[in-house]
């Protein structure tokens, strides 16, 4: 069986990483999302709010499961049994990154692949701390959140300061 | 009237924005340097220094304003009715960022334009921080910023100090 | 007077090209698209096709001119009193070139500046050469280049066979 | 069932490539390594001789088959009802050159994918052409091309001498 | 003679490094580690930890010299007499960033060079950050740091918790 | 003895070549600039010319010699017992394609490094092939290209008309 691991700290969400998600989970036989919470505290929204939006976003895909991790992030694909991690690329300096990240993952458990998918032309200029920014001085996010997380993130962030 | 907005954290300002400066007030009616105020706190400089700075600096370009905004840039280029943002690019790292912000306010703004100048090829080795860095540690500064602020700068981190 | 050069071999010209010339076009007070004519041979259209091409395409564009230029393009900018070269950048090996170039161009004529708009996001991964290979094996190119030159182009790929 | 498609002229076959297919194999159901027959003329390797080579080093691995086509690689893949199709990774010139055609080829096709595995490390400064120049002056490739057709290769190159 | 400097923060030492200096030393001849102390409170091992790791991985290298400074590089390099900076080049990130720094030093101290070896294949995804990542996970970083302080830096990240 | 070996087409020899050969020579105790004959055919001025261009240029450094080779840089360095060979960087796509070349260089030979300097700021947009369009349309290379060929170059690029 194929499980992928698409890991990120999804702070939050965005039509990116919904498009990434939609794509591998067609790739593979089952897709775990992976919030990491090892920098808890440097992230505007808790790990509940954005564990519960990713849930939010997913829940009509069957075989994707919403799952959390603490740790390394090699450790914790090899304990789901997974055959790959799935990440999306956007530019050069997610490039650079990722194929270090790759790189070192390969040599922490060579098992393990590490796959990537461009991100969507449609997404591309998109990051999670873009929409921050945007959603924090009242412009407008739609079309770059799914729907469902658009009214919760103002919501959230309004309450956090 | 082509309104052009060039937008900075000027911390300080160095010949490299004044050579963006100069170039661009040639290509459009208006400019307007706009020194943004979100994340004053990091600055080295205050929001006041940072922008008397700049004024010193752009006294005798009849063409040019200096400003401040806060929020997001988009709408504040919008609220001035600027026809296009102007930067500076000098590299790899640069473009890629300005590159997703180019494409992201296009899409918050589709009238709005982001216009690219290349930074001369004698200050594409500076920035604000290099600058700080060297004066800091009694470094010499003669030649990367402008003449006139030039001894404000060491005083100003001094007493900061 | 504002008068801007957009130069390129346009072999042929894509929906990239015209949304920088229409984006170009408003920013300037007259827009001159220059076909440079020095590699004749290794285009895929004759000259006078590809200045069809460029014609079809602007014919209502009030402030554009299709003109062509043999030699040096500063020296042909400098003649026609251009005051900035404007070029579409798309991705870090089009910056790398475009920067080598803009700055010896500068170092050639200080006076004429050389000014990016970043490519629209639809069409940044559009090449002339892209559509060429798509065209010639019978892949449809709608919405790659302007409608009014669609046909013309396997046409025109067809009796070069 | 999940059809991957490996392309690429593989002129010759490195040590890179067969890193690569072994493992997208692992990933999919059944590989096809499709050898482009499109600029035969420039290849150093005749066709016959290019997919000699990569049956020589794949015969044992069961899900793979080594196929050519001709045209563009999207509509080859659609016929093959291929899922996606699989590149390595090592450059940054790669991969723009990589994105611009993962975009394109969705944009053509969208159910066909694209995944990207990033070179091993100790193949990432291989290509085809080093491996040529080493081999035509004499230089030793043991390491660089699988050892089935070590021979083959300095054998093959004399002759077109 | 040829005195040459490798500075760095050694946040700890990696095989990496290790790898640079063996190489570097032997093209100079008289070589200096300088570790910075500039930023002191970010660093995660102490100045006097990081100083004596790279003292037990560097004790039988009869020419090389551990040694800290404080303020501009340029300014120690003037002072110890160096003809060089060496410096080890990964990514493309590093090489934008040791480019400005080698173009800015040039200007500050005409007389000092700054040059570039390329880490070596086996190194190139390694980092200090990754490092202490893997290691405060308890994941093995045997074979990424030298032997000599394997065990010490578990054991010092744990008394640092 | 420190010999380092700087290799090229020279085609023709520029201020930037220029630039790195009088940098490099300082840092070694014999400095062979090896002008490589493989790709003739393709270079503008013949290899005499070319040779007679460096050999002009640096008549007066006297621990520089100027010599040919033909084959694999890397056994040429070897039998002239080099200890490094040295190349300028200007550009990412420089750095990408010099990173393969040293590392693939240093698995042919282990014991022969390659070390880069940073052209220098005012040489960083300079090519030889630029030249070449420059003097070719009759536009003006003083300062690009050495004053002691400065005439030759119109006059041979010329006579090859």
């Amino acid at each position: 069986m194929k499980i992928w691991i698409c890991p990120g700290s999804f702070d939050p969400v965005t039509m990116g990483h919904i498009d990434i998600i939609k794509r591998a989970r067609k790739m593979c036989d089952h897709l775990i999302i992976a919030i990491g919470v090892n920098d808890e505290k440097k992230a505007t929204f808790t790990f509940d709010e954005r564990k519960e939006f990713v849930e939010k976003c997913t829940k009509d895909m069957d075989n994707v499961e919403v799952d959390t991790f603490e740790g390394l992030l090699i450790n914790y694909a090899s304990k789901k049994k997974a055959t790959a991690i799935v990440k999306g690329l956007r530019a050069i300096s997610d490039f650079e990154y990722e194929l270090q990240m790759a790189l070192l993952n390969k040599k922490l458990d060579e098992k393990i692949e590490t796959v990537f998918l461009m991100t969507s032309i449609n997404y591309s200029h998109l990051s999670s701390s873009a929409i921050k920014s945007i959603a924090k001085y009242d412009g407008e996010i739609k079309g770059l959140v799914p729907d469902v997380i658009h009214d919760d993130i103002y919501l959230k962030l309004k309450k956090g300061k």
